[in-house]
């Protein structure tokens, strides 16, 4: 089947420096018109930083939205023009100063596709070399290092409640246990 | 460390049926102030449902936000007042008519705690007896079955790439291996 939904007019809400709201008026497979509100988003990257002695590297950081602190993987926004790999290679080191000698995609996620397009391509970063972390002059960051089945553990007690930490600790077990 | 960010002042940018927009100034913990662009959404449920032949059900949709279809997990928006419970149960019948005779609760997580507050309640959903689906009129939506282990190598293969169909496919996997 076929459901596509046809853009019949597009209105710019608001354009921001980390995203955009525009809403879109569309056709449905029935002939009659909808609206979608939907949040643009240049798309980001999170990475599985894996040290040497077998510690995943979490960031601890307020969170405005949630209002409140949370422990997740390094992650950040691309910039124009940027490979993802590119933007995992530079905000591990801006975030925990690490640098990685083996840096390998896992996969990509959509983290809300019911209102936007945010993208998060998913890295594993190994043979780390630590260094001094550079955070952009409005982040306050806080470095955790936890072993992977603890942290396992803590998604089981609800003490990890980011997505792409779920996902990131989840899909680094499987990829793991599989080499 | 304390790293919260008190609200100095918060300009409201639109307000929608599905989200609203807003930008808070903030008062870092140097003093200085930065904006902080926020999503506001009433927060979702998501529902893995496994059928008594194992396997779980998928919703084929097309969302406008990533200009594609997707499958993911049966999912639905919280309405006022409503418990996540209630929610999951109501969305569960609406997208696939299937009703639940056992219903547990697995996690929450906040799907992109950088620009939106939206938390979804995952669910496991047992003992699912068939019924008539009930879309509402701006939803299409076709069923997909498959088993979790199918699910999981979809996952892999990069088919899957809505991030809490990947959360419940990894989360119930575990959730039913311990038990």
């Amino acid at each position: 089947m076929d459901f596509e939904e046809k853009t019949m007019k597009t209105e710019k809400i608001y354009e921001g420096k980390m995203l955009n709201l525009r809403i879109d008026t569309v056709e449905l497979p029935d002939k009659k018109y909808s609206k979608r509100e939907i949040v643009e988003h240049p798309g980001a990257v999170a990475i599985v930083a894996l040290t040497n002695q077998n510690e995943i590297v979490l960031v601890k950081q307020y969170r405005k939205a949630v209002e409140r602190e949370l422990l997740e993987i390094p992650a950040g926004k691309l910039e124009i023009g940027e490979e993802p790999k590119e933007t995992a290679i530079r905000e591990l080191k801006e975030e925990t100063g690490y640098t990685s000698n083996k840096l390998e995609y896992l996969l990509e996620f959509y983290t809300s596709p019911g209102f936007s397009n945010e993208k998060i391509y998913l890295f594993l970063a190994n043979e780390l070399i630590e260094g001094q972390a550079e955070p952009e002059k409005d982040e306050y960051i806080e470095l955790v290092k936890v072993k992977l089945e603890d942290l396992i553990d803590m998604i089981d007690k609800g003490e990890i409640i980011d997505s792409k930490t779920i996902i990131g600790a989840m899909v680094a077990r499987d990829y793991l246990s599989n080499k």
